[in-house]
């Protein structure tokens, strides 16, 4: 199965991506964890895109937060789905990272996910890699069977803790 | 190959859904393009998402406005990739559908991109298709050269523009 | 007397939603409180919508936050009057849930209160049943007098408070 | 059955206003339409929400644009449930009035509808009076039908048309 | 000398005003403080600003938040200047009540200062008081002076700062 | 009587300022109108304010767009009441006016209207103004029925003209 | 004396950028205009920029709308001055391009100007160059001092215009 | 070398000013730093930016909230380039500052960085000083150089981390 890259701008922003690392674990798809900047280490940035597929990758999450940038310079470099992960700041919310993910112009995708949204990042991976692997593919229809029974569960236990009240 | 499916939410969203039914034509991706709405026919919404799979798609694109639901009404019945389109309205330049794409809760990812950003969505569907199509892959590799060239085609048209000044 | 249901997308969406629960039991409404979410059990809710007026509920209020789809997926399956409560997650401060609840498309109405409004959204739904309860009626009439009387004793209050500085 | 007022804050908001008062006439309630300003006859304003429910109204449905407190006049003197349309004007969008109208504090509710979407507070009124009148719920249910029918009709339409392209 | 009426939609919002009551008090400006809500008092609100003129009141100063309609209240039943203070809630940082207070139709003016701004309220409402007071407008002056007096002492305790790192 | 100043930072805001020198006149309100601009002009600007009172001004009206700092600039160098007009420019809906001529940092009040709402600057300076002028109180009370019976004429045709449908 | 760089994302840019041309040219100052993608030709945008000091650039002024990450780009390869002009598309007003432009993280910076502001950074290039050259100095001086007379001889004409009324 | 002077509009800004003061010092640019109000101190401000340039500065750094008027009133009075750093105050995220530095009109630029970025804003102004100053030129190099560098320690003492995970 081919890999996921999780780029991120900075290794502060290693507590929002980590749900993603996460999640790609426990349905057993193989990531690198990689620290690279759209701003000061944009050849890195470039190199990594531009031979990510010959080097095993499928997808490419990136994660940076303000004049998020990151998910266009890695978009720019490759024909890899690339996903993006808005990171809210000190201000505005993450709407300034939002808008700089998704306006992308015509031509370059990139695939963007809500603020912080690191787990739905990982899912949105794991859910463009099954399309050509049915053992993946059965692994995301149980969680959300998974998710659906723990709403039930949840669903139970308020009408037990209401009750109570 | 497997299909990709449109999905919009009302009719009068043709001519924003128009330049992803050709960019995938162009690409020789099969699309099926359907009028199906998160409210209005919520069931015929649920039943596609449910069988899209068994029925050949690859990806789904939804292309809605205002309180824009479909992607998320799609994604809540498959674990195929659901890329969002919000579809700019008559108010609010369609950040009410932006937000109601891109914002979805742990577990139900949208591939979100630009405001009526239908082309990219075509592309990322191509994109996600080619991970197993080399084909496809090598199309799209060489779209990317031909978008190069044709900037700098522009780029030399300006020059010559300019020197006529 | 008809039911209200109160259902919210998430188990943790409770404190939030507490002030309808007990403002409605205040007024001596049965109410029902469910967990039930548009995007991991959308049948469940389609299937509570759908019935709700057969098993009694006059009333359905939805509270979700970011992309919150909840009102809009339940009235979309009953004629029921819903109630949209749009609850503030960790970002944008309940921009996103509000225009995902209000900003419906022609045919499909949620009525919409504020910005966590929960005691709001129950009220709404006491007037809503009041129309047909005219002890309902009177006991609303009287909490407005009672509101009145608390704004001035306060505002006696703050004389006495201000003598003393 | 109970009336529906429909009041306006200017007669310029007629064009918005419109669809709710055709809305409403084919559903056979009976409206009153009025124009009435929270800030330039707040008493008339408040003299027609105070003696509503005693002339026969069970809805009140209030358009204003701007600051739009009309919505929130009405509801200050009524327990009647008042249904605001924040109506969009020269700027912004319709955000002030959606804001000034959906935000209101705690005790007195305005039921609000989308940014111009009169015909929804329509059919919100109707829905509301439908609860006490099982002709009015059936014309409603009927009508949802029709809804899903045209927008299966539209992707068939939609069919025909792409086949011919 | 006339007075200043000082409204606060709710005693909770004394700590936002009492800026405004002081810097009042320094000016020796006499105030009325009070509670009195657009929505839960809205008669209170109506017989206090229609007699206001005649009870000695120059300028009315009003204090809310969310949809804060005091301002737009307290203006339509006098022609006395209306300042009013848009107050920050739990949410939307103020904009909500800013678009309420501020956008008002034409023919009822509301002076709005910044959310939360009431020292300058106390201000504003000088400086109109003044203009038929020349003790006051002297006051001002001096005040004004005082200010740039202070920023100078600041600045040159900064260069002491600086110089010490 | 008091002058009253109308600046705008570019004769390109004639149109906008227009109805308050129309409304201003019609009062009998002696206005001087004059383009100063906060930044091309600020020796000019500072110097008119500075001198305002001295030469006959009760009010400074100030109507300016983008970045809009002329409000501010006039009232850093008078205790003379300035309202600001924040005037909407070809992008951003005049936010970027209202936020720079609204959000004044303590001590410097801009008694702030709506976007482009000149006709309301010129009636809060008549407000104003009025406080020591019992005729021209009278002349805005006698404008608030004329108003009131407008609407009341208006509500009036509009039920002959929803009879005629 | 150094040359000016003006790099559009897209030649449909030009029209919003001419005005910066025209700026420099009438200025003296020799610039080259050129048509560089972030997204489609990043390598030639970062080829240039990291040989504009030694190809005798001064400033290089970026144009670019949506996602706009062109600024950004090419201030990752060069320490020269980086002007944005964020440039508005279809919606949005441009929110997207200017957050996309400003809100650089940390070590990056990109002289960021208003919305389509071309003119201004073409005097902000000048202002920059003129630190050099003091020739140039004096004719932003003189320039500014035009700009004044300007604004004087409109105020002298609207005296002119308003007594004709 | 020319100097840069810091401007800051209150001694309540030196925590967010901070990072530049060290910035430039580290730099070896000589910097004054100053406390000087668009509205308190407006002479002071407007005299200061006239003589910057005969007392050898170079650069003009603004730091001001709220209605930042700061940098355009030191940029109407110069035609040193002035960069304008936006400060978040207690509400709207600095989107109030950012606006009101950034949306200069037409003739006098400010050259804006992000909300609160005071080091972006040295460095700029050091990129400037740079064009004339091989050796500061040199530093800013190599300053990207040890960035990069940085980034990379970073990833890789990431993958370290990661692998004990």
């Amino acid at each position: 199965m081919k890999k996921v890259a999780i780029i991120m701008g900075s290794d502060s922003d290693l507590p929002v991506v980590s749900p993603a690392i996460q999640q790609l674990k426990e349905l057993g798809i193989e990531t690198q964890v990689r620290v690279m900047s759209a701003h000061r280490t944009p050849e890195a940035a470039h190199d990594f895109s531009k031979s990510a597929k010959e080097n095993g990758f499928g997808v490419i999450i990136a994660a940076a937060g303000m004049a998020a940038h990151l998910g266009g310079v890695l978009a720019a470099s490759t024909t890899l789905p690339v996903i993006g992960i808005p990171c809210s700041g000190k201000v505005l919310d993450g709407m300034d990272a939002l808008l700089s993910t998704v306006m992308m112009p015509p031509g370059i995708p990139v695939a963007t996910v809500g603020v912080n949204a690191a787990k739905n990042a990982a899912l949105l991976a794991a859910e463009i890699l099954a399309l050509s692997d049915e053992a993946l593919s059965e692994k995301l229809d149980a969680m959300r069977k998974e998710m659906a029974a723990q709403v039930a569960e949840k669903d139970a236990a308020l009408q037990e803790k209401l009750k109570e009240r």
